[in-house]
């Protein structure tokens, strides 16, 4: 009933090979769906106006305003993993895990917002800064996550699968939120504690609070409706996504401090913000005394003076050379990994490889 | 390798029959045994020592600190289920999953308090006004939520009613959620809409906040470790248990007025706080126009003279009368319906009931 919302298209992606496209437009008509649903269910239906209103300017506000990068990605997966062979029924379940990634990201988002006192999300003011909104927001975030529940009971309910991917989102949730915790305990609000800015605790916290949400929660998703459902798949896949998460991480980290405000979008604000940065850990680790001192008197400060103070040590340690160093030996340790790999085509990683590598945004 | 924590008493409790014991101490031992499980979780044991004493600290004084009634019930119902016949793996069954709903309890009240801008919660400050800890908590929470399903995965993952497990506390939390987002748009802080303060939505209120998680959930639990799995004998324990959950809710706003603060632990606040309470829905409903006006003046006043005004007006319309005629014909409705159901012992309901029926704190 609901597989005419996907529309089925010849053309020639890459490779030559004909396969289901699966466009933006497409995907956003699921979202349509979703929310009709999630609306529908007789709790919600059952609210006074005003709550109902509340919740569908809720979602409306947080679920699809981003780039919808990972919840595309389900669908983009499928279609490397099976070539021309996906149906209209597999298209829109991809798109329903899609959008449940996209929610996954809105409920960390609200919730993050609120914890980092940020200003603007996407363009507009953080929910929590939304007019008539405030504190009630620390409730959205829970149905924001709810909702994730629901929908995969509706739609994957009766799927041998279900449990697995209950368990997926679970894990999934638990890493992101230890990797919040780490951020935050890391780098608290208003106090600068250099000494915890390992390397060591910079990859966890990249790895857990970013990685497995953003590469390997859609990869999984792709590969279930695909019917892959091997532990070895599965291993594989992680190893890999990991590492193009970090990789991910590592790029933003950078693009905050050498990014053009243009094309990113925003102007960075990782050095005053205290951030627990790539560009931070490695020119603590390459710093000589003097050096060190300049960061420890300036990081997290929020003047131009002591910003600029930073910068010059950056270039003096030549970190954007560090930088293109560690992109182009972690682009060649993931191309050598994903063609060793026997288990799944090697597509489903280089496209997504493909979609990050020398991003300028 | 875990059932040594519960201990079996052969004792005389009610009914004369003899039965499995499960005491408060023992309860508290298999909370010992989940936290310790959790912080030996690969990703909370490998985080630098910082976040895993964190988490340890946030545990500690967030989950077991309540009376732990609702987490106590699920070894009281199921022992009323099976009198005499529960083995010590199911008592340990039914106390994992007695601390599961008290972890779910705890998730929401860490964010309540932080939504209700409250100071103290179980005789100390709330988890967010803890030293150190502020929005902190709002991934807190999120880390409390996802505690239950790591428990959930390892001791009831091989389960054959592991999927209905998942499925219950997920419908739960959406109730709780949705009674949560019902109650702040009723009576968003700051403001006064006694227009909202309808009978029908108090009730739908207190169902979905309360009566879900604090009755429902605990007797599903009950029948699920004892191997009942009838959706004839959920629907009846459901419509009992939102029953008995929404006059342990009124009673709770009959306490706030009329308890005796020396036994309830503290001075109730619910008129200066502007609660959409049982008291004030019966007052709206039988004010004359004069009464009306004092209500509408007075109510969510925080000082004494617009108190007192509300609490005289209580006292014209003789509100403890028509709350003692309410909480007679509950009791005995419910008993009437617990006696008639031919699904589950009656005893399942009526040691619920007694424990609550005409409380005093
Ligand atoms: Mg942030
Ligand atoms: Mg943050
Ligand atoms: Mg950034
Ligand atoms: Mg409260
Ligand atoms: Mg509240
Ligand atoms: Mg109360």
């Amino acid at each position: 009933m609901y597989v005419d919302t996907v529309t089925i298209t010849e053309g020639l992606q890459s490779n030559g090979s004909s396969k289901v496209i699966n466009s933006k437009q497409d995907f956003m008509k699921v979202y349509k769906v979703l929310t009709d649903e999630l609306l529908a269910d007789d709790l919600i239906a059952g609210q006074p106006t005003f709550s109902a209103d509340y919740m569908r300017r809720m979602l409306d506000y947080n679920v699809p305003g981003g780039k919808l990068n990972r919840g595309l990605a389900v669908g983009d997966i499928l279609g490397h993993l099976q070539q021309d062979k996906v149906t209209e029924q597999q298209m829109f379940e991809a798109n329903v895990l899609g959008w449940c990634i996209e929610w996954l990201q809105a409920f960390f988002l609200v919730a993050d917002d609120i914890m980092d006192n940020s200003i603007t999300r996407r363009g507009q003011p953080c929910w929590y800064r939304a007019p008539g909104v405030g504190l009630v927001a620390c409730n959205d975030y829970i149905i924001l996550e709810s909702c994730i529940y629901r929908i995969l009971k509706k739609h994957f309910g009766q799927k041998p699968y279900y449990g697995l991917l209950l368990d997926v989102f679970h894990e999934t949730t638990h890493q992101t939120a230890h990797g919040q915790l780490l951020d935050i305990t890391t780098a608290p609000i208003g106090t600068v504690d250099l000494s915890k800015y390992t390397e060591e605790t910079y990859l966890r916290i990249v790895t857990f609070k970013t990685a497995f949400y953003s590469f390997y929660l859609p990869v999984v998703c792709g590969l279930l409706v695909g019917g892959i459902n091997s532990d070895a798949a599965f291993a594989t896949a992680k190893d890999i996504c990991v590492q193009m998460g970090q990789y991910f991480q590592i790029q933003d980290d950078y693009l905050d401090c050498y990014g053009d405000p243009e094309v990113i979008g925003k102007v960075g604000t990782d050095i005053q913000d205290n951030k627990c940065s790539w560009l931070v850990v490695q020119a603590l680790r390459r710093a000589n005394k003097p050096q060190l001192d300049v960061i420890k008197e300036n990081y997290g400060k929020d003047n131009a003076a002591s910003i600029q103070k930073i910068k010059d040590v950056f270039v003096e340690l030549e970190l954007e050379g560090v930088f293109k160093e560690y992109e182009q030996a972690s682009y060649e340790k993931l191309s050598a990994e994903i063609s060793a790999q026997r288990e799944l085509p090697a597509e489903v990683f280089t496209a997504l490889l493909k979609k990050i590598y020398k991003r300028q945004k």
